[in-house]
């Protein structure tokens, strides 16, 4: 059975995603990053969903102590209510510095240490923040740097959602039978949903 | 003053690199990695080298479970003796997997959030030992993905020794007043160097 590994945040995007490689055939790997996270609780929603789809997981604890991040330093507030449809939104003070780059760098590790060729990753470029590396161009040039990075060649990145608007996505998992009750989104990662943050409302487009 | 971040291992190649970016007048920001690696000593001669050049420096720990290296997991033999001269020497089980892709990850992270548009590493491409993750077109990839990977535009990647020879790193590190004695090469990691290992010999045929 050929292996993947799933970079899963424990929101609905990531779990969509390892519901797809899970579909196509794959022995699935998780990868869960504990980085400080404001929204740490979404780190339980990322094991429960690796549990309930008999993937492996591992959870690896980041430290990024330059913070700089409304996702990472308490101090600075969440953005509410942003306009999400302007293609001017620009990148939002919860943007954490190259943490895709970070996740995908380890994910990349694990794979070629576990003979894995496919790296997974919930990305999406339609409804988003706007965050730099979430974006096509962005995972192109990861993948030409892939290439050229590891002993084990033909590794690839995957990203089978990055075009799809927040609406498709949710058709997907649900035709997939993704628990969506057993994901999280909002970034304040309070009790519950705070309905303004960008993961809220970005959520709550998909199900409108 | 401009900042950079310095990739610091406590070997002779990071620390000659830390004198050429403080020759260039660039006020330092080290990162030294605790991975787990066998010569975990490496750790505190790359600090008391950030010391004494009045660096900054921060000490991330960083798990990489999967192991698979003879760096990281004592079970594996480090080879010893090889061939360093050939062109076919391919690339020893002293490999990590990505290690400089994520390390490279944490020190763009670390660049962008404290404004630092340089980002150095030691890496050798000639007297070296074989990984992937030193050649030319890796850091060539690397830097056409930094350009789409931050909010912070105008990142790179900077690779002063990637082409010298073991002897004329020596010879530029001596003309900076690299204090080599105060560098651990040695990937075994022991009270003395092994002499054997790959990092032990290029490290001598520098001297020599």
């Amino acid at each position: 059975m050929k292996k993947a590994v799933l970079l899963l945040s424990g929101g609905m995007d990531s779990a969509v995603t390892l519901y797809i490689a899970k579909k196509k055939g794959y022995k699935t790997h998780c990868l869960i990053f504990d980085y400080g996270q404001r929204h740490r609780k979404e780190v339980g929603f990322a094991k429960r969903i690796a549990r309930i789809t008999n993937s492996e997981y591992l959870v690896l604890h980041i430290k990024l102590p330059w913070q700089k991040s409304a996702l990472l330093d308490k101090g600075i507030s969440v953005p509410q209510n942003r306009d999400l449809s302007s293609k001017k939104k620009g990148i939002p003070i919860t943007y954490v510095p190259a943490r895709n780059t970070i996740f995908i760098s380890f994910g990349l590790s694990f794979a070629e240490a576990i003979g894995a060729k496919s790296i997974f990753i919930g990305a999406n470029a339609r409804d988003f923040s706007g965050y730099p590396d979430c974006r096509p161009l962005y995972f192109k040039r990861f993948n030409d740097l892939v290439k050229k990075a590891t002993k084990v060649r033909g590794i690839t990145i995957e990203t089978p959602l990055l075009y799809k608007r927040k609406e498709e996505i949710v058709e997907i998992g649900k035709a997939l039978g993704v628990p969506f009750e057993l994901t999280w989104s909002c970034y304040k990662g309070g009790r519950k949903p705070c309905g303004r943050c960008d993961a809220c409302r970005l959520r709550k487009k998909g199900f409108e």
